[in-house]
């Protein structure tokens, strides 16, 4: 059974860029341009695939606005904000761990 | 710093097959052939590497007792060890969130 929850668990979001994005939008939600400059070395192609993902995975909803140009943000569903508490154990794990 | 310790976090782990490495190996040392039956879906390859990269991150180590044939067990170090919240929290997430 342990098994099971973490394999899904991680199924969905075991990607370090994926973690980084979720990090990101636990703050409120962003467009684009947000995420790409917060998450300095993500490629436009790398960042465009994930959030695809995250989407088709339920943890990330896109709105699109009908202006000129278009305005795109992203936020996330109930379920990628329940990763919340994961998010805040790395960040825990990072800081009292790895500080070199 | 919030963003620096969660990029350094996942930087040492943000993929799929070590958190499934880890998860296994919290429960205790292992050899390799347990890890293998235990994480199903990896290649002897895979295993491999992700093996090598965790302890080239010093979040496992790796032990040759001389019989023969040579025994190798793996084992988390403190660091590897200090992601059990981590992986408690995948656990809780998975459980609560991701029932299909």
């Amino acid at each position: 059974m342990v098994t099971c929850s973490i394999e899904r668990a991680v199924n969905l979001i075991g990607e370090k860029w994926k973690f980084l994005i979720i990090r990101d939008l636990i703050e409120g939600k962003k467009r684009f341009s947000e995420l790409k400059r917060n998450i300095d070395s993500i490629s436009q192609k790398v960042l465009t695939q994930n959030l695809r993902s995250l989407e088709e995975n339920g943890l990330l909803t896109r709105t699109i606005y009908p202006e000129v140009p278009p305005k795109v943000e992203y936020e996330l569903t109930a379920l990628g904000y329940g990763l919340k508490p994961v998010i805040d154990a790395l960040k825990t794990w990072g800081e009292t761990y790895a500080k070199n």
